[in-house]
């Protein structure tokens, strides 16, 4: 089957809404994920378009790389999403975050360097690597030391993106993703940015906890974030290079990033807890790897890709709980 | 055995004259090496140690963690400088550079954290991770953008050493390591280092290559490598630290540099061909990883452990054509 995109990571939380727009925009697409129950794969996700014929939903991991040489083989364009994402995950077992975020990532690049050296990749990456900020925004020329295994993970993947595009002439973009949120992510825990549990207490009537409250952050909504890849993906420019993906209004502190998540289920007139949310110290073992404040600076890929996030917080929350209230059952 | 210091890499360039050192200083010694062909190690390096009844020489791979959970268990000091450091072959099989100066390093700190948590680290990182320098002389705070898979791994391989040290507070220091030149080093081939095979040439009476001419570099004698590493390893206020190393005197060009080797061999009275070198453009399939003029800013080391390079360029290779000019053939 001849793929125009391929889509790593395709039945969970952001490959599964970039399907669906690569499908509303007329491409053929393959994703490939491995469904492993830790990571963000849900098959709901993807129930939608399990029969359209211009999806192959192919089971594999990025580690075979013998199936990546037949699954790459004749894509246009891949989409590069799967990964693992959680940060205490990388701590606990630095070596499965090794296998897929660097040793696959690497794997993926010397397939297409040896059956598709011409395909088209978006690459993403995270915040994580920039470890605890020394200046805010934070620019993409801000110094790298990731204070987690995964994020060391992640920037050798990236650098083997930018490499393999610089020594081989494999067109690779890298979008450094900061939290992203929107339908469709993982709730069950906290793997994907911890509003996935925020959102899921609150819908069902139990208080999230908010760890400090004053630490700054930006979101991203799903929809700007696939956007920023369309942009990436069709533009000359931006091979060989690095964009930091932001968020939509001024940086918010944890506290407003609940209150705003409060107000947006009131908004909807979700049943929520009398108390929605309790504030508590940072865990201990989760402050090592904390990196305090962080907001980004996009101002790189608004100039040279004209990228802006539309989705305001309270917008994007409130469409998140939406479509989270009437199916909740499916992502517990 | 009780060993009190471990060198990985032991019967390797930089590691044998550690152990050299080490002994002289009244440790008790284990070398964990490998003895890989195409790597540093070689037996002549460690002839005069191998019957020293305070050394124990273990041939075993650091990607083997069940061997390490043994020897790693009651040292108090580890020097870590195992490591495939050939460009060109990270570039041919990067799997390979990946396993070893990621995966391994990543090893070699878990069993650290399960087994001996207070074991002192020096680290030998390279100049490699920084990539084309921005400016010139390149401080620690210069952005790493390596051009090579083994710059990207050798980045990864640091970034846990620095990670364990703030996390689990297992005491690590990285040094990044400028061309360390000296006896004993591989002169085979140009896998470490082009000198090598420049020496080899020399002292065989054949003209060696000089690619481009122009780029300036800074030399390490391998003596005062280790005397940094001596300091680190003694230093509180090293402890979660990176330092460069650099070179004794200014920085010079590829053609001075060949100057240079040429008046130590005259100096010594060694027979050299009448061209003794031939300057050519640089090859295509190395230019692209080529990081053009490099030099470091080593202040830091300077400042806070009162380090300095103390032997000449033509000190240093009059020592060492020394040392092989009476014993190539164990080194051809």
């Amino acid at each position: 089957m001849v793929s125009n995109a391929i889509v790593t990571g395709g039945c969970g939380f952001i490959g599964s809404n970039l399907l669906l727009d690569l499908v509303r925009r007329g491409f053929t697409c393959s994703s490939i994920d491995s469904m492993i129950p830790e990571y963000g794969a849900n098959l709901k996700n993807i129930e939608s378009m399990i029969h359209n014929s211009s999806i192959n939903f192919n089971i594999s991991d990025i580690r075979d790389s013998s199936s990546l040489q037949w699954l790459l083989k004749d894509a246009q364009l891949i989409f590069n999403l799967a990964g693992q994402t959680s940060h205490m995950d990388s701590m606990k077992d630095p070596f499965t975050d090794l296998d897929i975020n660097a040793r696959a990532q690497l794997s993926i690049l010397e397939v297409c360097r040896k059956v598709n050296p011409r395909i088209r990749i978006i690459f993403a990456s995270t915040r994580q690597i920039y470890g605890r900020p020394h200046y805010l925004p934070v620019d993409e020329a801000h110094l790298l030391r990731p204070v987690d295994v995964n994020g060391i993970n992640k920037l050798a993947g990236e650098n083997y993106h930018l490499l393999y595009s610089e020594v081989y002439g494999i067109p690779s973009t890298v979008l450094r993703l900061t939290n992203t949120y929107g339908p469709r992510m993982r709730i069950r825990d906290s793997r994907q940015t911890f509003l996935g549990i925020w959102i899921r207490n609150l819908l069902l009537g139990k208080p999230f906890e908010v760890w400090g409250g004053s630490q700054l952050r930006d979101y991203t909504y799903v929809d700007d974030c696939i956007s920023a890849m369309q942009l990436a993906a069709t533009s000359e420019q931006a091979i060989g290079q690095i964009y930091n993906l932001g968020g939509c209004g001024e940086p918010v502190t944890l506290l407003q990033t609940a209150e705003t998540l409060v107000s947006a289920a009131r908004s909807l007139d979700i049943p929520i807890a009398s108390k929605p949310f309790i504030l508590r110290d940072y865990p201990s073992e989760h402050k090592k790897i904390d990196i305090g404040d962080y907001y980004a600076d996009y101002r790189k890929i608004s100039h040279e890709l004209g990228w802006k996030p539309e989705v305001s917080l309270f917008e994007g929350l409130t469409r998140t709980l939406s479509f989270y209230s009437s199916q909740i059952e499916h992502y517990l």
